[in-house]
């Protein structure tokens, strides 16, 4: 049995690109004493695994260079040698880009594969539905009638943002580039608005949409998007930095948001989070999200690629592709 | 009688100079049922100032072109329409470059010249007080043993931040331009430390002198002090926007905070205010510094500079003068 693994071969400049990695099989490991053997099926694409790739010490080690690239995952337990877990359960955590996992139990959590398709728990019911859960709810601090906008609106984090945003009153304008993204959010999701960054001028557009201002802003992809929303803030509004796909790929300084001084003639606030700070209320959020996928009220999509061999063009289409919702990986074993 | 005024002849372009104001005579006005005529005596250099000169909406209107330039001055009132003044009285407000304004009572606070030297009513006492203590303890929360960065640390809102952080206990670093600013801070106003951003390297000096990172960002400065310091933010900061002076007379867009993601891998915030919203608790603050001053903890200091003809010099030192503490313009009518 083997076990094929992209290896992390050099930092990349720019965009990733295939020769970034080491693409290798090994035999597969074994569990020691506290650890599992996990057997992975999906993976999880997300824009911050390109800053993982970076030197420089963040909110987690950077991936070292000859080391498994750090993905999260969701598979099988094939053995296990810790008592909380058994073969069969189904689980996720940071298995990394590979066939297969040998890590501490801690790492994982078991999920009941019966409540939904293995990748929404990657999705919606995963990082992502917590990253819109806690980032929405807990820096955002919406209330009814507040005007939400949302970039990369189509994407993982940021069309449950809109759709709780919806749940609890708001009216939400969501941020996309193309018609297409644009038609799933206003369509499809029920977003009140989509304003197509790629057509027009965006400023006008904003103000077209949020005449009284924007009360909560929460940005995924900074850059010119987020200077343009900051010139149309609303007086106390919360701007929720969850990332900033537009800068992760910049070789030089990423562009600072020039209008940030907008922040104190509104009195507005510009905050970071963190999901895994929220370790402890995921149960929350889960319960949550599950109810609203159940009655309807959110809809999750996901965006299968299959194939653990595409894993780094798969990764590059989360900064150029035209997927709507969640990217995963389905790693499928050859044979 | 003969009043002396500053009109706003054209939008300033950088730097303010003599020609964006006409330096006209005009004849007393005569207050009207609910105004105050009222002789000013000192009026208060804000950078903030420099905003009111621009085209387009902010917080408060522009200074209309042919307008008096706006400024908060205190003076004695000579003729009062309105039953809450009487001539005599002396008051803070916004009274315009001028010898005399006439405007409605509602516009001014009666102070008690007794309790201090008059110019402190517009620096320690007035609104940069209001300033530093609304932005320090509201935004910021400071709690003992926090790192706390000042930046235009001495500077009228920046020595008072500073001096307020020190009895809430934070560790408290200034940021200023020049040895001298330095030793004064460090020397009179007791912060623990001082570092000169003209000399070496400001990342640095920052990195020695909050080894666990900064706590409580106050800027007043923007540009490239505010991206060093996000740089060196500690987990959960809060860096409060208080102005930018760095950026005031860029002809051009402003520098925005390249480091801007740091508020993410850091889960901090960064926020701005207005000090006029607290003007319902400006009683509490005032009696806060009074105490203060009295007792020693807090030491107020004034840069008083002679003459309204010299106005437009005066308000250039702001950005480019090596005072200490609140700059102030004394009217002293000629003859």
């Amino acid at each position: 049995m083997l076990n094929r693994q992209f290896r992390l071969l050099s930092r990349p400049v720019g965009l990733v690109v295939r020769g970034d990695f080491e693409y290798c099989t090994t035999p597969v490991g074994r569990p020691a004493a506290g650890q599992l053997l996990v057997q992975v099926h999906y993976l999880s694409l997300d824009p911050g695994m390109r800053g993982w790739m970076n030197a420089g010490q963040s909110y987690m080690p950077p991936v070292a260079i000859g080391e498994v690239m750090r993905a999260f995952g969701i598979g099988t337990v094939m053995e296990s040698v810790s008592e909380g877990f058994a073969a069969g359960d189904v689980v996720v955590g940071l298995t990394g880009v590979q066939d297969y996992a040998v890590a501490d139990a801690t790492a994982f959590t078991r999920v009941n594969p019966k409540l939904a398709p293995l990748p929404r728990f990657l999705g919606a019911l995963g990082l992502s539905g917590m990253t819109a859960y806690f980032g929405l709810l807990d820096i955002g601090q919406p209330r009814p009638q507040d005007c939400l906008v949302v970039s990369a609106a189509a994407g993982a984090v940021g069309a449950l943002v809109g759709q709780i945003g919806r749940i609890y009153g708001c009216r939400v304008i969501g941020i996309a580039g193309g018609e297409r993204k644009c038609r799933y959010l206003q369509e499809e999701l029920g977003f009140d608005m989509a304003i197509d960054y790629r057509d027009g001028d965006l400023g006008r557009s904003l103000h077209a949409a949020c005449p009284t201002g924007v009360d909560i802003f929460f940005d995924n992809v900074g850059g010119e998007i987020l200077d343009q929303v900051l010139n149309r803030l609303a007086p106390k509004a919360r701007v929720i930095i969850c990332g900033a796909v537009s800068q992760y790929n910049c070789a030089k300084t990423a562009k600072g948001p020039a209008n940030y001084l907008s922040l104190v003639t509104n009195r507005a606030r510009m905050e970071g989070f963190l999901v895994f700070d929220y370790a402890a209320r995921y149960g929350e959020a889960s319960t949550a999200l599950a109810g609203w996928l159940n009655s309807g009220a959110l809809k999750a999509r996901e965006h299968v690629i299959s194939g653990l061999e595409r894993f780094p063009d798969a990764f590059g289409r989360l900064f150029t592709g035209d997927h709507l919702g969640k990217l995963v990986l389905e790693v499928r074993p050859p044979g």
